[in-house]
């Protein structure tokens, strides 16, 4: 007989088989689909995804739930099925009138947005996003109901489950502690600091070819994936066909290069999530917030790392000329990629001012959910954080204020933090990942990166969802999340090379 | 309430929708998929088979067809409803048990059958084939007995509905009685007849820059496909979003030249069928040989026409270059592209041989599925109809004769005479076509090709599968398929110039 427990096996070995034609069909939408397509591409997406969602939430799932919890299972296989239950939570747990609501709302205030963001017209997207966080706040009532915990809270769990606001408070509000103070320190320290710019330009094929080197030298597998081309970079596909875009400029290498670093940070944990458990949960990548951490781990940790890019400068030279010699140059290279400039934009600024702008969203989006901010608010609140933080000011400029991102737009309330606790995962994880490894230095000076992926693949990539995030940085490096390493990490890099 | 019809029509544009997905995969599949993805790939594309299969057959369709049949409905929606009949018997008329044995013996013999045919080993090849012709006649006696035909045009009709081997009998008896006298003039008269040749290079670049323009100029719409590159040139994706495949060789452009050009036939039908009806039966293309007849009109009719080819001639010199001037003059064009010789291989042959290649495997099959011969037998007829027909001799050289295509080694009994058939429709099309427009090569002469396009969609493309194919070509031609348009069609371009 068939237990409870392989019967959603089978189930969910089903979601992955959709979730896969879906993923593929997305990349298509975003690098491939002609635009007059792109009506029938949605419909079509949108009736999978209804399917999707149906047989994840299908009366049989409940019972075989409860019965699973009741059969003989080993250890991975209760993982597995915490997993499972995870995910049928996140499913079940909304109406679908409330769901319906939430993507007619999104759709309709991020369609909006696009324009309204050029026009810097704050007082014509207010009534959608009030719609928007007026669904969000019901969202997140229900779940939190749901799930026995604080409404804000529910949202963030679907990022990073087991996250808090209470945690969040104490990392975010140890970071404002130091972190204005190191910025002050970093950006006089380097006020003085020469360094050569370039007004070359740089083949679109040449950035394409050093990116492709890059990534097979960081470990990308190139028989299970692809680089391609899309206006926004990201990382789709699935695990058995890994598909990360690029965009490239000709006057400028390092956005797209350093994109794609990241994105194969992000590709390198798909491609070795535990092969045993594919298509399963237990078999997926454990949350956005740790996902994240391998992106920034290759792009911030590794990639602007001296030894890293002095193994790079020859490779630079040799794929754009001798002509860019002194732009090249080792040394210019760790200048330029660790220039700190406070500025207005999130996704333009480095690694020292980011977390400035994930605290600012979060501590706007939290109270919002909670209740305690209305949306009419928002820009208040935005001007001062911006004020006190970066001593910037936004009065009046939504375009590069509140409006600049596209999270709340759908009511993606609860991502922003991930990006800061991809960070401090991030920073946690390569000290530890050098503590282990003291030769790491020369092997990324060679180009030798097969310690790290190996190191990577050991503590990270190959546990799946089989650890909760507490667990896998408590094994991958000895201590729970600790916010030092970030700081050390910022300190050393900016203030005592 | 809702009509059983109505309910019909969102089953079928479900269908519709998931089948997008599919079509986009399995493009994907052959033109952008890395090797190590195919397993996953391939099983998720066969969940979504069997998911479509089983919304197709759910008990409730055939309660809602026998429902529907008995609501008023105007004449589309009847021809409408008439192909969802169609459509669910086809899915439902096979016992699942037979699918499945099919789907696994036509994947062990067409997987065997690539190095077999290398190494042309008729006899490992003979036990596979034994057991996918015994199954195709098990599909063959139910299909049949379920729809009151025989056997072979139970078969046939899922390619060309409508049509049965009786008729076929009449059509290539005709052919045979005067196109073997055809085509030995032919030969005779073209033995003396002088041709440069090329030995030159055609940059990939160049070949692509101008197929993408030579599909612009037969009005393929950019805004809903692309052309791509695959090992088997085809044309795919779904009417919204039709992707075309070709490949390139840098010694020879006119393989992938003539090739876009034929898949851009097929293209153009797909991008022009009944919007008001996308997604639902009645707005599919008509049948395999309808589309072919579309791809061969472009490909034979069309492109190898004096005016088109002395259109395309200055756009050749301009593509690849003054040196190959002597080779690519129109009259040379026209010499070469109109070239006969009797061959061993059906998809290298010449539009004048090429019924010979499809009669003898028309005579061959239906005999197989009919039960009148049977596999171990197949080289001797083989061999003597070669013998027959073309003068050649194929005894011992099974890779070049009876192993040579694909179509058999997975059951695909009664697609080839939709080649023939749909050559024998595209000469009457065309005919109809320069009667209507008098002044149709001085069109094509300054490569104006909107008068053809219009005619075809009026004539062909906007009725999707409202008419049967008879009466489409009754309507479009003024008279029933008749063979006589293709020999005269072969007379004046082989012997009368």
């Amino acid at each position: 007989m068939t237990s409870a427990y392989q019967q959603l096996c089978e189930r969910f070995r089903m979601l992955h088989r959709f979730g896969h034609l879906a993923a593929i069909c997305h990349w298509d939408q975003a690098t491939m689909m002609p635009s007059g397509s792109n009506e029938a591409r949605s419909q079509a997406l949108a009736e999978l995804a209804l399917l999707e969602h149906r047989q994840l939430t299908a009366p049989e799932m409940d019972d075989w739930l409860s019965l699973a919890a009741e059969e003989p299972l080993d250890l991975s296989q209760h993982a597995n099925l915490r997993e499972m239950k995870r995910a049928w939570n996140r499913a079940a747990a909304l109406p679908d009138r409330l769901v319906e609501a939430q993507s007619l709302a999104g759709a309709r205030c991020e369609h909006a947005w696009r324009e309204q963001r050029r026009q810097n017209d704050w007082s014509g997207f207010l009534p959608n996003l009030r719609e928007v966080v007026r669904l969000s706040r019901e969202e997140a009532s229900v779940r939190g109901e749901h799930q026995g915990c604080g409404r804000y809270d529910s949202l963030l769990d679907l990022y990073e489950p087991g996250m808090t606001s209470h945690k969040l408070d104490a990392l975010f509000g140890d970071i404002t502690t130091w972190l204005p103070e190191l910025c002050q320190q970093v950006v006089e320290r380097q006020a003085a600091e020469p360094y050569v710019l370039s007004n070359g330009r740089f083949a679109t094929e040449a950035q394409r070819q050093l990116g492709l080197k890059v990534m097979s030298k960081l470990g990308f597998d190139f028989d299970r994936g692809r680089l391609d081309v899309s206006v926004h970079p990201f990382c789709g596909g699935v695990p058995e066909d890994v598909r990360i875009t690029t965009r490239y400029t000709d006057d400028d290498f390092t956005g797209s290069l350093m994109g794609v670093i990241h994105e194969t940070g992000h590709g390198c944990y798909e491609q070795n999530l535990p092969a045993e458990w594919l298509g399963l949960p237990a078999g997926e990548a454990r949350s956005m917030a740790v996902h994240e951490s391998q992106s920034l781990l290759f792009e911030m940790q590794l990639a602007r790392h001296p030894a890293f890019l002095h193994w790079l400068s020859p490779l630079l030279v040799e794929a754009f000329g001798t002509g860019h010699q002194a732009y090249l140059d080792g040394d210019n290279l760790c200048r330029l990629f660790t220039r700190v400039q406070p500025g207005l934009i999130r996704v333009d600024a480095d690694e020292v001012t980011y977390p400035f702008h994930i605290i600012l969203r979060y501590e706007i989006e939290r109270r919002l959910i909670e209740g305690e901010l209305e949306v009419d608010d928002i820009p208040e609140l935005w001007t001062q954080k911006m004020e006190t933080w970066l001593g910037i000011s936004t009065a009046g400029n939504y375009r590069d204020g509140c409006m600049q991102d596209i999270h709340w737009t759908d009511g993606g309330f609860g991502y922003f933090p991930t990006y800061t606790l991809g960070a401090l995962y991030a920073a946690q994880l390569f000290g530890a990942l050098k503590r282990d490894l003291p030769d790491l230095d020369e092997c990324l000076r060679e180009g030798d990166f097969m310690p790290l992926t190996t190191w990577l693949r050991e503590r990270v990539w190959r546990h799946g969802c089989l650890l909760e995030t507490g667990e896998l940085l408590q094994q991958a490096t000895g201590e729970p999340l600790n916010p030092d390493w970030f700081r050390r990490h910022l300190e050393r890099r900016y203030l005592e090379v």
